[in-house]
């Protein structure tokens, strides 16, 4: 099996990283618009050919992989189009992904080939040098077929994504992009705005000399590499200013019970029915459910029983006519406003 | 050196360590609430002695550590009063020290030996288990001295923070709650607030199983002791609630410039600038000065030069000046509004 890697930076490098080391006879082609980054991938071991261009790497590849920031990725789909072939596999690891598949729609109408895809793993060190095999193990990797998508493309994406150690989730794009505005990018935003209100303080030389662990965590996410923030924000914007408008109520209230001096009582209650929860969710506790209920969005299993499973084949059938109502929809003009 | 631990969880059983370690000829003596706390420092080899009371484990100390939540200190310094030497010196570790030295005064005002504290380090994860003897290496060590507090006892607090490998940091205890507000017990809320609304949510399942390192990093400090998170709220309400209000306006107008479509280069640059800034400050960058310039809070060199240092003993008059200002001003009832 060909791939090719375009952009190869923390992610790409680390799926390059990866498959060499989890999949046999595959050869992995890289291209990146900075030569200094592909030449790292490269010494790196995350590709074993550097190709001069987008449509040198996509030329002979089974499976192309678009891991650059979401705007570049819109942009690359034009570019590739024209090059890759009849019978490739299209993916991408972007961050937000309604945009990403109104511009698939368009660009690759006639290839049945297009699965984008969004691995829920990363660090704040970019760039192929923090390259990770293992990046991936153990994480969710959304998959998001497009209209037109073959079951074959739908089962080399999966197969690739459970290569790599990761789970694959199944979800439509809007689903994710409205989930993702919340636990990823008004987390992002959160860190942005509780840095930038420190680093703006007429007593930050004092704050920062005295900051710790807390506060470094807290921010952490305000280090995102700039093209990727941006591209995110611009490309989830409603989802994410929604979120923002949820967070400042919850903080709202929060500061309301704090002010309370007559429910003390409720508020100690208030923070440790907090740390239980969140000690819960670190336990690996998801959702509402007991342990060893049925977990929300795990397909389970190998790929022949995603493929055989009945309660996929339903799901996937949802998100197909979802996907072909929302389409509908969107011609007419129709932003649905689907809020989690 | 005969120390008492009162309080044997995470700090008290790492002060307990970090002193066995570092310093010759000291025996530590600890006393826990809970049995089982005490007995897991003494295994842990944090403490040598495991006193019965309180009150058996300041007898014959020299030094006496409170390292229990804020209003546990306040009732502790009640009841050691009658039982501590007349030369022995009396420390913190509490989160929030406006209230503690309010207790103090009047709990200690024959004795010349309150000098509060506070170890700006510190993680997630507590009980005497978690204990580390360089848990404080590097960190910032706020010390608040008493208005009738001995030079000797300051002394004294000063060698055993350095001992522990901290850099000691002269604050008074109202401008140190006005930055701790800003750094420690904001994040803390915005941490909660963030997870709560994710708990909160309809779609929590789905997204406790997306969500990745970035969620969790910004939502750790929800995992906060709610008996140490409660304390230091219900002490520094009024400087949590100033920053939580300017926390969301700084929300708001990040808001704002997202949704502003047509100023998107002006928002590139915002979160450009904010990477750049977070990129300097995690390299251990504080302050607005150029690298290499004196920085703020840094006593720096040995504990003889701070004796001497002209500038140290100007702050620490300042301090003691602004102290007995506050005093008086307490006494009338007035609450002074500072801010940072």
């Amino acid at each position: 099996m060909r791939v090719a890697i375009l952009g190869t930076g923390l992610i790409g490098a680390s799926i390059g990283l990866g498959l060499r080391q989890r999949v046999s006879d595959v050869q992995v082609v890289g291209y990146d618009r900075e030569g200094d980054v592909l030449e790292r991938a490269h010494r790196r071991g995350a590709i074993q050919e550097k190709a001069r261009s987008a449509q040198e790497a996509v030329r002979d590849a089974d499976v192309v992989v678009l891991a650059v920031p979401v705007l570049a990725i819109q942009k690359l789909l034009g570019e590739i189009k024209d090059h890759v072939r009849p019978g490739a596999v299209i993916t991408d690891t972007g961050s937000s992904k309604t945009e990403i598949m109104r511009t698939a729609r368009e660009a690759l109408a006639q290839h049945p080939g297009f699965v984008a895809g969004h691995p829920m793993a990363g660090k704040t060190d970019f760039g192929p040098d923090a390259a990770d095999p293992d990046l991936f193990e153990g994480a969710r990797w959304v998959i998001a077929p497009s209209v037109n998508a073959s079951e074959e493309a739908i089962a080399t994406v999966t197969n690739l994504v459970e290569a790599l150690g990761a789970k694959p989730v199944m979800m439509d794009a809007e689903e994710h992009d409205a989930y993702v505005a919340a636990i990823s990018h008004l987390p992002m935003m959160a860190a942005t705005a509780l840095f930038s209100l420190g680093r703006a303080s007429e007593a930050w030389p004092e704050l920062s000399a005295l900051a710790a662990g807390g506060f470094r965590d807290m921010t952490r996410l305000a280090g995102t590499d700039p093209a990727m923030s941006y591209d995110i924000a611009v490309t989830n914007r409603e989802n994410i200013a929604h979120w923002i408008d949820r967070y400042i109520v919850t903080l709202q209230e929060l500061r309301r019970r704090l002010m309370d001096t007559e429910s003390e009582d409720d508020f100690y209650k208030l923070l440790a029915a907090t740390e239980l929860e969140y000690g819960q969710f670190m336990a690996g506790k998801v959702g509402r459910t007991e342990e060893g209920d049925k977990q929300p969005l795990d397909i389970g299993g190998s790929f022949q029983d995603f493929v055989a499973g009945a309660w996929v084949r339903e799901k996937f059938n949802e998100i197909m006519k979802d996907s072909e109502e929302r389409l509908r929809e969107m011609d007419s003009r129709e932003r649905s406003e689907r809020r989690v």
